[in-house]
């Protein structure tokens, strides 16, 4: 018997028995080993996204595991290989689709929100999301490949340069990510971060980090760039304040990459955009590419994984650390263990 | 003796004799003929702008006339020549001018706001801001060289391709402007514009316009684009109204080109952006090339300047056509006639 974690209402989960049929035609069987919680499992949790999650939900989009099985006509995939999964299906025939951007596809299935994740001990999931993982590359670094292919495709998105001068606005783990990502594309990279924590990290990472409450961020960026002004700002932190000094950091024809989600609008400072001929760039997710190359960077060390990691916890063990989290605190990156040793050591 | 339009204080023009020194070493003497009076123009006869502008202030940028002598130095010009201005100083030494924008110099002396302009009988001029007018452009048409260039400029900020869709939200002058431009670079154009005149005016140009108030322009959006929504949207409304309207009509990886100068922040919805992949790109003024296009189009009739122009005042009624226009009312762009003829005429 397997076990699953399940979103039931909010504030509620549980973990639950699950039934394990063959994977269908074109599916993969993996047995998931890390699964990492994330601001949108947190949001679930709180029950924020009940319009949009069908209970009992099983979540989890940030994985690691390897293949157990394979579905009738999935080729170039055997039990044993480690993967882990690019959690998006498409319709394919959207006009998003049909311009190529399916990543933003109209009906987008985000696995692991619209349709069950990998916080259980068997995941089925279509072949075509799989993702193959070197031999060398630890399980639990992998569980950070997902968050690190948003990172890759927000510094795309923001077309940086090498030499150019990048602000990251939110130190947690997405913004920590796109300072490590935009750092190895050459950017000479600030991170602004509210927790003495978090900012610990990023300083041990090698990325200086200010304090929006106490340092005066815009007169350091000013010494910073000699008065010219940021080259590229990323707003990851989700605030109204995040979005202020993102805007107010950038020089002349400065670009703002947006990745964090803001549930409601904010006041944004239009007129600099015109005085500054400024530019602001949505970006959400990732597409293979970006996927891929964070394999890449995850691997070769590029993202230090095991410095993310702050706890992993057993599955049996997620409804409590979901609860932990909740609270704040001291952490970055918690992984849920799902391996079968994990579950053992904790029966 | 020549006459000169001044701004005193809030509320308050008068016409007064002015000097008319010898053009100093570079520059040239112009004897203006047609000046728009533009948005930016009201809102220092407001008194919105007491801050920038020293008094008494002549106005006016948007222009044209003939060189009556040039200073010491200047080659290449003669006595009679038809000319519009690019009225523009910079410093060549801020960041943003060595990176190529000296639209945008931190230092930028915008001719007609922070130094003297053209609403007066001579106004002295850099021989470097001088631009060309052909023989065959009535110089009354050339006073919109600088609005187009304007739109030019914005219409290549949102690189406006050809079958391109584009919404501009705010039919005023400037927006009018933008939709003919992008018009002739092959997008198909809707213009959104509150007053019943305007949308008139935008019609008989053969630009479909929408009334906000009363049109569901979002729905309207989607069964245009066959429920993809627009490539390219133009604030150009200074409205909060027209910022809404601007991001909720654009489809995926659409682009938002900010004209319109917004004294305060705005509400926007970044959550849109995001999802979306929505690009918001400021742009402001122009340079030489914007100009010198601007001179083509409005020459072969791509901007057709007599439909816009809805009255011609002489000089000595300026301070009225300010009274006026304050009160809003049925028009596009009112010019003031500065030539001997029409100061003869009024006397
Ligand atoms: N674009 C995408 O596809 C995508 C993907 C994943 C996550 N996200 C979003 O990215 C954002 C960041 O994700 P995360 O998991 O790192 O979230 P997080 O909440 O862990 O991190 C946000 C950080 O911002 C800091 N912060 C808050 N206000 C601040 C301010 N005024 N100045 C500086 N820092 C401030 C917080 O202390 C926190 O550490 C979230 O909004 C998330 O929803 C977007
Ligand atoms: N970027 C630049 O360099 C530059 C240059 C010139 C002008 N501007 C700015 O461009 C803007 C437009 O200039 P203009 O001279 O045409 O101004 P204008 O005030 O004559 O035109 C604005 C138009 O927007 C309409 N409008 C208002 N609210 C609206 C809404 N919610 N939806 C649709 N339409 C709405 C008004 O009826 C008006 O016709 C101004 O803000 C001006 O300051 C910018
Ligand atoms: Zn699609
Ligand atoms: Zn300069």
């Amino acid at each position: 018997m397997t076990l699953a974690v399940r979103y039931l209402s909010a504030r509620t989960l549980d973990t639950a028995p699950a039934e394990n049929p063959p994977p269908g035609p074109g599916e993969a069987e993996i047995a998931p080993a890390y699964v990492g919680i994330c601001g949108t499992d947190l949001h679930i949790f709180h029950g924020d996204m009940d319009a949009r999650v069908a209970v009992p939900a099983v979540l989890g989009h940030e994985m690691s595991g390897r293949i157990v099985r394979v579905g009738a006509g999935v080729e170039g995939w055997s039990p044993g290989d480690a993967v882990t999964v690019m959690p998006l299906r498409w319709d394919d025939t959207c006009a998003a689709c049909q311009a190529g951007h399916q990543h933003i596809c109209r009906h987008l299935d985000f696995i692991g929100i619209d349709s069950p994740g990998a916080m259980q001990q068997r995941w089925a999931v279509p072949a075509t999301t799989l993702v193959r993982l070197p031999r060398s590359l630890p399980l639990d670094h992998a569980a950070l490949v997902e968050p690190t292919a948003v990172a890759v495709h927000d510094v795309g998105r923001a077309q940086v340069r090498h030499g150019e001068k990048a602000v990251v606005v939110g130190g947690g783990p997405v913004g920590i990510l796109i300072a490590l990502v935009a750092r190895a594309a050459g950017a000479d990279v600030r991170v602004v971060e509210l927790s003495p924590h978090r900012r610990r990290i990023a300083q041990e990472l090698g990325l200086a980090a200010w304090d929006p409450g106490a340092d005066d961020v815009p007169e350091l960026v000013r010494q910073w760039t000699g008065d010219a002004g940021a080259d590229v700002a990323f707003e990851v932190s989700g605030a109204q304040g995040g979005v202020d000094t993102a805007v107010e950091v950038l020089g002349v024809r400065g670009r703002l990459c947006l990745v964090a989600i803001h549930a409601r609008p904010r006041e944004v400072n239009l007129h600099r955009f015109f005085w500054r001929e400024l530019t602001l760039v949505g970006a959400r997710l990732y597409d293979r590419s970006d996927f891929e190359r964070a394999v890449t960077l995850v691997t070769d060390g590029t993202v230090p994984a095991e410095r993310l990691i702050s706890k992993v916890v057993p599955l049996t063990e997620a409804p409590a650390a979901f609860e932990a989290l909740e609270g704040g605190g001291d952490v970055m990156k918690i992984l849920v263990d799902c391996t079968d040793d994990a579950r053992g050591a904790v029966q």
